[in-house]
């Protein structure tokens, strides 16, 4: 047994160990799903950059394909195409204010990945957690394709594949795929298949869970087996464009880029595409014929197909749009499909669109302005049932149900912490910047270099990366 | 000032204190000889493998370009282009055997390059200097473009364009372009241009001088302008190939290379070439049309063009082969230049072709077996000067002069300690690799990783590495 074999038993021991009372063993939801030939030839990446924290420590994993940026400790972890992004983590110095408490932080707080496999999974932004405001930590845990980790300390736990937890302490949890968690802190919970659950305590609960017929030609997951489905098959059809990019140890820009934008090298631009001011482009972004008005973002793992963002638009992590176009100030939450199948579809100025929602319409559709949009949506009659004009949830406020939807609370709070957070994604990632100020990322991240890390490629460490600590 | 210049305003001004006595002031000789843009843009590479020390700790320091294999630690350095390759440093719990003396290593030997800038140098082999066995030090050095430091703990010094100093301490000298030192210990010393000189106390001296101008026309070198002459026309000629090569973050082979043998990434291949059993291609060499017999080696810098390599041979650090036939076991030695213009040249076999020799024959050339050459030979008649059979050699008791060269000593010492180094190279090479032992550089050398290492791209470290500490 190599190294790299010893490695993943740990692993997966841990995660069993953690996982008992549901008699769960991981074994087959990942023994088989990354060739091993690949984690011992794949490299991987670190930014150097002087306006981000740079601070590694990377002893005893696998990082394959792995991109990191900000500081991360990674120990006895296998990264496999995964993007460790920490351009957001606390500074040393700062108040860290959760419900009355101020929190200073007496140094910069960092990623920490230990005894964890996550496969091509995003982990983004600091811990939201109070208790822990120094370290944003991953242990024990494993994460399967395209599972978002985000600003999530996560314990013990297995997510299936497009799993999303956001600002949630996830401990001994497993989380069903395509289910998204943004629930201040979750243990020792099953989350079922295709599940969004977006809860305050004391102020709201939005409960979806979508119809596992509906779900299951978009993604299916058995243990034993690679996911499948539409999702999967749309990214492994647009795979090769990205080969080549990663080939490369530097790359020009294929487009003009203005001085206040930022075009991440490791995306893919095709055919006719444009980026306006303040427009950030992260890494693993798939632009073709897209046209990202002042102020849109296409985050990481997303795609913009034939589509068109008008300005200020949050597309987040793992968001697809295809032949679409989003007026100003629309939200498209992480791991969306959006897709106008045959006519074009066209999404108002204003709307949210809650994570985790497939909207494939082979009609025509056009979303009103100013509309909440959640679950699967295949034309009009669904579009009915799973939205709703902001201004009328603003009114309620005790709760409505419709179709698989169960909300409870008050629809004021409601949106109104939501249109919050992406006034602060924009503000974050320099949407608003002005010439002075407001810079975030857009103008943050550009002029990266990345330093190439590459695995033993013999002898009994074969596949593991050698120890780096990296500084500024 | 930024921090790039800053450093370079360090090294110059530890360099020319070490030089006062010369009143010798280094700026001109390196100020413009680098663009800056370079120095910011280029990329450096560290070797990832199981069967060398790995152990790097870069600080301070601009590594544009640079290749590391085995253990070093660079502070306050500009390394640029410069291959700094460690892999017959010594191991700790050996005995270095000098003089009666055996000195046991208590720790892994390792380079230490501080305050200085090395400039297409190259750095090979452990110290020779019984007094600092664990350290193989440069510091406070300038050596400018395909300058050679092998075993030679360097200090205060300034070595000009293809100079190379070889198992010799150099102290606070000056060695002038094209010189070649083998000497010990040399200290104070101005060496002036194109001085052959190997001495071992009480057995042998060897001191050739160039004509100054018949040396012109391929190495011309003024302070404050850059090198000129045929060699470097020669190798910018040959640069473009390898552009393309240092752009890809891996390659697959491009010829088909025996289990025994290896081929470095880093290395060009061009035209019909192929590689028998045993051969090491080192990083940088240039293959065009050119065939390597049975444990024959092209080293670092080297070019062989048209050329067929009997078998056994040593082309050493920065030599270059074109239009050449050689036999087996010929050795050539250190940024040697042997060239048929017209016609073929033939060199016959065990022969010794001395380090720093110009052969560039415009008429057909036949060396017979079994002999020594030096300096320049443009035709029969200098051929007949400038080499002496080594029967001959071997009966000479206390020295001969001829042309340009005296020779004071022992003839015999003097080859038998040449044909034992050259038997040491082979053997350390893998040239006599049985399947079972003797392996060397040709089977360890396979099947490395190479890790890519960028400078900042903005700010006030623009073109300053990030500190890195890499371990096992």
């Amino acid at each position: 047994m190599n190294g790299l074999e010893k490695l993943l038993k740990r692993i997966i021991q841990r995660v069993n160990i953690n996982l008992r009372e549901f008699d769960f063993d991981v074994t087959p939801c990942i023994e088989k799903l990354v060739p091993f030939e690949d984690l011992e030839t794949v490299h991987g990446f670190y930014a150097v950059s002087p306006l981000h924290t740079l601070d590694f420590r990377f002893s005893r994993s696998n990082l394959a394909g792995s991109y990191f940026l900000g500081k991360c400790r990674a120990t006895n972890a296998i990264l496999f195409k995964s993007d460790i992004r920490g351009d957001e983590l606390k500074k040393k110095g700062s108040l860290f204010k959760e419900q009355g408490f101020e929190i200073p932080l007496t140094k910069n707080e960092g990623i920490r990945i230990e005894d964890s496999f996550l496969l091509k999974t995003l982990v983004h932004n600091y811990s939201h957690d109070p208790e822990m405001p120094e370290r944003f930590t991953i242990s024990n845990t494993v994460a399967t394709h395209f599972t978002n980790i985000h600003g999530s300390p996560t314990d013990g736990s297995f997510l299936a594949p497009f799993a999303t937890v956001d600002f949630t302490t996830v401990n001994d949890c497993i989380i069903g795929p395509y289910s998204y968690i943004q629930a201040g802190e979750i243990n020792h919970f099953h989350i079922d298949y295709g599940t969004v659950w977006v809860r305050s305590p004391g102020q709201f609960n939005f409960l979806y869970k979508f119809p596992e017929k509906a779900l299951r030609p978009y993604i299916d997951f058995e243990p034993g087996k690679n996911p499948k489905g539409m999702f999967i098959d749309f990214i492994n059809n647009h795979e090769e464009e990205f080969v080549k990019i990663f080939a490369t140890v530097n790359r020009q820009s294929p487009i003009p880029v203005p001085d206040t934008a930022s075009l991440d090298r490791f995306a893919v631009v095709l055919g006719d595409c444009t980026v306006a001011e303040n427009v950030l482009v992260s890494q693993r972004a798939y632009l073709e014929n897209a046209h990202l008005g002042k102020g849109a973002n296409g985050q990481e793992n997303c795609f913009i197909i034939d589509s068109n963002l008008a300005g200020n638009n949050v597309t987040a992590h793992g968001a697809k749009l295809i032949n679409t176009d989003l007026d100003t100030g629309v939200f498209v939450g992480f791991n969306s499909f959006i897709r106008g199948r045959n006519d074009r579809l066209k999404i108002g100025k204003d709307c949210i669109i809650m994570p985790h929602t497939i909207i494939d319409s082979s009609g025509a559709l056009a979303i009103e302005e100013g509309c909440l949009v959640w679950g699967i949506i295949t034309g009009e009659q669904d579009l009915q049932e799973n939205s709703i004009p902001l201004h009328k949830l603003e009114k309620i406020r005790s709760g409505f149900s419709r179709g698989n939807l169960l909300f409870e609370g008050n629809g004021k709070s409601f949106v109104h912490t939501f249109q919050e957070r992406i006034q602060h994604i924009l503000h974050s990632n320099g949407a608003f910047f002005d010439g002075k100020k407001g810079k975030g990322h857009a103008q943050k991240n550009q002029n990266i270099s990345f330093n190439i890390i590459q695995p033993y490629a013999r002898g009994r460490k074969k596949g593991m990366f050698p120890t780096m600590v990296i500084k500024p």
